[in-house]
């Protein structure tokens, strides 16, 4: 059978799991719900369900490692520090716990390997996405938050304690009076998803006729990024100018990347990267703006290619 | 005879030489004016000066290898892509130049290393100053511009064609009608030496009775980091608050490192070094309030060490 590893995605509500082979080919999926709030051995006994899923389609012989990726901080030694949206994980040894029930219920000890999911993601695109070509390059992933991973040599650069690429949190406007995390005029403090609605609403004061109230049912609580970028397609002035503004700011942050970090590849994630040029060109010209000419050979601005499967596709990609 | 190397720090007037040993003792010094107004070939013949009296008094023997650090941006292979201040260096090999020059007056090829003035000033900080016990740490050098050296894993951080840490680009206040190197808000606009001096005319406007105003002679294009520190010192207001503000503005930059790179030591240099609590503390304070708090563990910002021997210091270690 073929070889493959077992990829996991832990979100704040439900887990996914994938095999994965080594040449990056989907094999099957599954998919169980967090239950974070019931406390820590609920979520490893889901994680356990998923996994048993996939080892009995696939047979445990051929099992390389198990890669998961989790929203939170993870220190060099793989253990978490802390997770957001999932209580009472704390200095937590996943890795250990993994190996232990695997033990157990299966007769095996395979490799776990645990990493913070937006890390997970890049070295997903770096493996099997559009990153492939390129040693260097940064992904920042617009959601709820904005998150980051950046790829050195092929490799996850993890800074001095394994939290570097917090991405969002680059200041771009330190006057600013959005405060978000605690921090004045970042990223994520103006283009996170509800600072994105935010805007969309303070334009549709003033032009409500828009596509967009169309397309939400009239309820703007359900503005999503394909909303947007549909709307944009029909030449929609609101939404144009919504993604016209997530560019610029996501350019500025860019443009002090390429200073800092001398990468000039940046691929872009989360439901924005749908929004194609209508984001991307202003991030390019907005990037270049704010970064020395000298630094522009080779500066691009790509949007992820694997969607949704980039976090288990990455996990995976942490055994191979 | 001791074993040593020849660090050379090129710079826009005149060009340093010193010999050093493995051990980072600093055995002697010597100055050369760069004339590079006449010429490349003019600028490599008084490097040669330099070279020949060093290796008189040290014995060619004993010489390691020849390091130099320019003001401009050097590529991976070590070719000098260009130089700031000096015309006409475009894609030029110095360290086969030098070589060439050696093996015809010297009879020997020794190894040339040839990189970034401000990398090799972190380099030199890295291996015989403040960063000596670091294994990652950010140097920010404070001049005319603001220039930056990232050490990771003890070595020099270079990205992905050998231009990392242009830090004086780092855009802090993208709104802002600062514009400096085509870049608007960035951190060089807002406190280069220029800017600093503008900073302190326009509160000397409101209260001419500064001690400054004194220390400059009345002069105030002579107002130099020394001058605001020894009145920051007699407790002169608007010294206190250049430095204050000196300190703000790079506190919110190292707060956008921490959150990229998660280095938790940096270094400042330059004749702002000398300021001590004065701008280090403010920097520390708004580093703080612009990165999350789960990166504020081992945080430091600390003055440089070497002053102006960092350049032929971090030169010389190129070769060790």
């Amino acid at each position: 059978m073929t070889q493959f590893a077992i990829g996991i995605d832990v979100g704040a509500t439900s887990i996914k799991f994938a095999a994965v082979s080594k040449a990056g080919e989907f094999l099957s999926e599954t998919r169980e719900p967090t239950e974070g709030e019931k406390g820590k051995s609920a979520v490893v006994q889901n994680l356990l369900k998923g996994i048993s899923a996939l080892m009995a389609a696939h047979g445990h012989e051929s099992l390389l490692g198990v890669g998961v990726g989790v929203p939170g901080v993870v220190g060099y030694n793989g253990i978490i520090k802390t997770l957001t949206n999932i209580p009472d994980w704390h200095d937590v040894n996943l890795a250990e716990l993994l190996q232990s029930e695997m033990k157990t219920h299966f007769g095996i000890v395979p490799t776990v390997v645990v990493e913070n999911d937006a890390n997970v993601a890049a070295l997903g695109e770096s493996a099997f996405g559009v990153g492939k070509p390129f040693k260097d390059f940064v992904m920042i992933t617009l959601g709820t938050g904005v998150g980051g991973g950046i790829i050195l040599d092929k490799k996850i650069f993890r800074g001095s304690t394994g939290a570097a690429g917090e991405l969002g949190h680059i200041t771009i406007d330190f006057n600013s009076d959005t405060l978000h995390a605690g921090i004045c005029g970042s990223i994520e403090g103006l283009i996170g998803h509800r600072q994105i609605t935010a805007f969309a609403q303070k334009l549709l004061q003033h032009t409500p006729s828009s596509l967009i109230v169309e397309l939400c049912g009239g309820d703007l609580s359900k503005l999503e990024p394909k909303i947007l970028t549909d709307a944009a397609k029909a030449g929609d002035q609101v939404a144009l100018q919504v993604w016209q503004f997530v560019g610029e700011i996501l350019g500025v942050g860019i443009g002090t990347l390429v200073s800092v970090l001398d990468v000039r590849k940046f691929v872009i994630g989360g439901g924005v990267a749908g929004a194609g040029d209508f984001v991307l060109k202003p991030t390019l010209e907005q990037a270049k703006r704010f970064s020395l000419e000298a630094m522009h050979e080779g500066l691009e601005i790509l949007p992820a290619e694997l969607g949704n499967r980039a976090g288990v596709m990455g996990a995976a990609a942490l055994c191979f």
